[in-house]
């Protein structure tokens, strides 16, 4: 979006780099951006860096500060409910499974009343929210694959899913999403291997 | 410290208030900034819109975006990994609260290193980071005093030690931290309160 040339390095996560374990010795996570030798971690400060680095060019956030405090709220909103709930979905079983899957589709509602009245979160296109929740929502519907319970049903969550056709027909995340069956193939061989080591 | 007039609004948490609940429906909670009518929530958003909409006194962000980054960075680190485990000291016994205090020594040693070469996270003067960090310290003392168990500890974390000398000092701070004392009487109900729940 933002028209910036970069270069993706693939990181073999049981076996970390040294250049990962360099760039972010505190979480040891991807994603890690690094610009002009000085690495940034965390989604999030990531996405606004971008954003104040290459400001002319398809601003991310909203000009307005009530806008972007609006805009940074249900970033964070996403991360920090939807994400881990959905997380338990796909590890636990059972009553906890189901429990997990309930505050999932509940919190995945909530996210949802921030997009009422406009087409994307970021109004008439694709901003700073909608970048950073896209991937729960592909994620959201892997894991509700893998589990067996649908996490993201067009009835509870019109908007949401009309949302989420959206953002997957434009080409810079297009651009970006691993194929779909390959990310359920990938989470498949993950479910497995958490599901034997949790027996 | 931006010369911001404002009126407090005490909440009585165990009966919240039609406005709070109004304000914040998504988590229900405190703290809540309402500017112009319009309600804004999370501590970390309401730091950054008080920044914007006042942006000539006293800037709490670097202007740098690569230090900007750095400072969103530990804020978030303080918020998603130094409270909960300073929470799970707080309302666990046993092993399980000896692991958390060893947990929160950890993550606070961690913080301490974005305070390397400078008195203050924001630099030579209080910023972001110092203002979303000094609760965490202070209330880090008084469950170390709740639980006996000393979690910010002179010896091992002496950049943090000095740096939280010179945060309470600042006229801004003080004047905004419930004294101490009536904090640690608070505090001590409120764990009584856990335990007599948890047993």
């Amino acid at each position: 979006m933002k028209g910036i040339e970069y270069e993706y390095i693939h990181e073999d996560l049981p076996n970390k780099s040294a250049l990962l374990l360099q760039c972010n010795p505190v979480h040891k996570k991807l994603p890690v951006l690094v610009h002009d030798g000085k690495p940034v971690a965390e989604s999030l400060v990531i996405i606004e860096y971008v954003d104040e680095v290459w400001k002319e060019k398809y601003p991310l956030l909203p000009q307005d500060p009530y806008e972007r405090a609006k805009a940074r709220f249900w970033a964070k909103f996403a991360d920090e409910k939807c994400v881990p709930a959905m997380f338990a979905t796909f590890y636990k079983q059972g009553e906890e499974q189901e429990k997990s899957a309930k505050e999932t589709q509940e919190h995945l509602k909530t996210l949802e009343s921030g997009l009422e009245g406009k087409p994307f979160f970021g109004g008439e296109t694709i901003g700073f929210v909608d970048i950073s929740v896209a991937w729960i929502v592909v994620w959201a519907q892997i894991t509700g694959e893998i589990v067996n319970i649908k996490l993201v049903d067009e009835e509870r969550l019109p908007l949401l899913s009309v949302w989420f056709q959206q953002v997957l027909e434009n080409p810079s995340i297009k651009e970006c999403l691993p194929p779909r069956e390959k990310l359920l193939e990938h989470n498949r061989a993950f479910h497995k291997i958490l599901m034997a080591a949790s027996t």
